[in-house]
């Protein structure tokens, strides 16, 4: 079958319709001028910060062609950048896309990815400035987001003290095992289960840590994006402290009885899987009491304190304790 | 011969170590909290907008492994990106660095890399503010450059108007010729030749673009990345206008003999050449004669005039006019 001839225009072009609504439309509008000029113009709000943060979404390493179906790439590679700024307290603004593509997915496939992102896009807020596109033999993305949060309240990793309680949301483990799930199968992901649901369309989570910048109760904060072991490590180094896990009190994902039959260990997803996007945090003692058990129906978990000594711990049931080694996503391991 | 195991951590720190000055030291400097959080922070100016610009730079497609050294392609990926925000006029403030690299790459490769992009962003005084990076078989750049301008001074490529005069920078077609030598020599390029030292290290006109802001001289601005024929439709169809160029005023790279004997057009090269990061740019009529012959030792050249009716004519020596094809790059092309 002929396939139209596609340009860089005609890319653009489609992109630049599917968001349409994104360009500024005035001063209440932060993104002043949209894509289509050399650069995009972005108006920060007085007495704030911008937070920027960008993130590779690659074919191979970060999804699978014939796995992942286009509108979850599109929903995922923003929805990941968006909980870099979620973590840190702000207020997604606007995104940039960088977009590599081979001149075969330039149709539908293009068309179903725009449909994934532009849902993300209008669910956080957070509309399309600008980007880039070339083509390629293989999916390439990055997502440049910029958020803003109000100037010095921003909660950063390096804020946990000894005796903090550490606190996560939500279960961890979900989307690992939920991958695993979409490996095992064949063919394309299942969009039905909720554990697949987790990895193909996380949420990252914007209004909790809104609203713990905005009480106060946070003195540390980042997102679960490489599994609890290796970030829980970058946080205790980040603030020069160690803390200690109990084993008992992590909320660990519902393993199905497929995954239990092939061995697989919820502990071990919950500890060392990658992708939940959960919020880590730490919270004062005196504090603690603030926090309710869940916040717009997601679980906060009390896992286990911060303290002096820098090493990471977890307790086991019968109270012996063991090193925690980080053993989460590292691309370069 | 043994290479020492590499993880993210050691990669990130490398990148971090070669930034170091990089960090914001306290409220003179515009970024706030480098790398090493979620995200970074950035502090923006008073009645200043935001400007946000993002490049691919890829192996096999922007630069070659065995031909581009190390050093100019971290000179380039920020310089090119840098270049969107001069030709706005804007200030360049940071950059994030989203980089892949296969894990043979994160020895001597990553230095010098690391060296030209520090060389680069000092020049520039564009420091880096974060980042991504991950493994890959093949090296791929994403780079973002967040800017200021004072908020409405912006220059747009839609502002050009009929019988505005049209300017460029420099001389067009160095750049791609200097690709040119490249591609007929053997081994990796010569950084001594001006033609491959356009090409390798390009020199974005930020002060010219800030200078043309600041006198608002320019009613339309864009950098010339992928070739004055190609980027001049692009302006005119931003600006809703045509624009008629007489061949003779283009300012031509010089050619050498070889290139010549081979057949190579300097015309071409000039029309239709990309990556010289020269600016292209209008002036009223009235204003025009503000406008000095040469910026900081680069020729400014009026080249034609913008007209009403919307078509792209190139005027002949002897009086007649051809339409004017844009023939720069385009990757889906």
């Amino acid at each position: 079958m002929p396939r139209k001839r596609q340009n860089e225009k005609s890319v653009l072009k489609k992109i630049a319709g599917s968001f349409r609504s994104s360009r500024g439309q005035g001063a209440g509008h932060s993104v002043a001028l949209g894509m289509g000029d050399d650069a995009a113009l972005f108006r920060p709000k007085r007495g704030h910060e911008i937070i920027l943060t960008c993130d590779w979404f690659l074919e191979g390493t970060h999804f699978l062609r014939q796995k992942h179906p286009p509108d979850a790439v599109g929903w995922k590679c923003l929805a990941r950048a968006v909980s870099d700024v979620g973590a840190m307290g702000g207020i997604p603004r606007c995104f940039l896309l960088s977009l590599a593509l081979p001149g075969t997915h330039t149709g539908r496939w293009l068309d179903l990815f725009l449909g994934g992102l532009r849902r993300a896009s209008r669910k956080f807020q957070c509309p399309l400035a600008g980007g880039d596109t070339t083509r390629r033999n293989e999916i390439l993305i990055s997502v440049t987001v910029v958020g803003e949060v109000r100037a010095g309240s921003a909660v950063l990793r390096s804020g946990a003290r000894a005796d903090d309680i550490l606190y996560v949301s939500g279960r961890l483990g979900e989307a690992e095992l939920g991958l695993w799930i979409i490996r095992q199968s064949q063919g394309a992901a299942s969009k039905k289960n909720t554990l697949t649901r987790k990895h193909l369309y996380p949420e990252p989570r914007l209004a909790l840590g809104q609203w713990l910048v905005k009480k106060g109760l946070a003195t540390a904060m980042m997102d679960l994006s490489d599994g609890l072991s290796s970030d829980l490590s970058r946080l205790c180094a980040a603030s020069a402290v160690g803390a200690r896990v109990e084993k008992v009190k992590i909320p660990q994902v519902q393993t199905p009885d497929l995954a239990l039959k092939h061995g697989r260990d919820p502990l071990q997803f919950a500890l060392h899987g990658g992708d939940d996007y959960e919020l880590l945090f730490t919270v004062p003692p005196r504090k603690a009491k603030l926090l309710p058990k869940t916040f717009r129906r997601v679980r906060l978990t009390p896992i286990g304190k911060i303290t002096r000594k820098r090493e990471l711990l977890v307790l086991e049931k019968n109270g012996r304790a063991r090193q925690l080694i980080p053993g989460g996503w590292d691309p370069f391991r």
